[in-house]
């Protein structure tokens, strides 16, 4: 793959994936990675399409009116890509114990990167300001 | 600046910055960021070589043994360089409120972007694993 075609790969990740139906996730999920794709969240890992497809659902499953940007990158190189993002949507209220009310914006950032073979992602990492995100549905790190 | 100028200013800001002794700190992050360097850390903004250094003793402040390596690139293309890295160290028990015990080994992942100019990082953005590195410390978000 070339610089061009990883840049493209990354943008059907943010442009189509993140904001695709629900139900067309599944099907997202398998011509942009591949079939043992590895993908490391905070404390959990995730492998397979069909596993990433679950874990984007639960991500916009709190929200309406998802929007996923790219505001820096990205960034390639070699068989790498990375970018930093803001996700931002309007809550819908559904998070048991959340003290935060139905209609609040939430934005917040995140850093991406990818190993790319064979014209897919085959391995993914990612962190993003969950305490930041915490605070806006209302909650902060307590003992 | 090229391609090899970017990851050995990178190596220095991982191997040299992070692990100086911090009262070395002002004197190596004049030399590795821009007089008008800005960072923009989850909800705060560090303006200046000073101010980048006050923020590293903060960072470094809580711990002992600091390590901080790459694990994932890094990534460089034209002025841009970026990276995924794990901190790791030993709490000194002293985060007033931490229910955890001096001695409790904490460990967590983090991603950088840089964006360089005249041989000096000018921008920065980070995001790291901060509900992982909080739950570590014995805080876990509540309403």
């Amino acid at each position: 793959m070339d610089t061009e075609q990883i840049r493209a790969l990354y943008g059907k990740w943010i442009d189509e994936l993140w904001h695709a139906d629900p139900d067309d996730m599944d099907q997202l999920a398998e011509q942009l990675v591949t079939p043992d794709f590895v993908g490391h969240w905070p404390g959990e890992e995730v492998s397979g399409p069909a596993q990433l497809a679950e874990m984007l659902r639960r991500s916009v499953s709190l929200f309406s009116g998802v929007r996923v940007e790219v505001v820096v990158g990205p960034v390639v190189e070699n068989d790498l890509v990375s970018a930093r993002w803001t996700f931002s949507g309007k809550y819908n209220g559904e998070l048991p114990g959340s003290p935060a009310a139905a209609g609040t914006e939430v934005s917040f950032a995140g850093t991406d990167i990818f190993r790319c073979r064979d014209g897919r992602f085959a391995e993914y990492w990612v962190s993003s300001d969950g305490l930041q995100f915490m605070a806006q549905l209302g909650f902060t790190p307590k003992p």
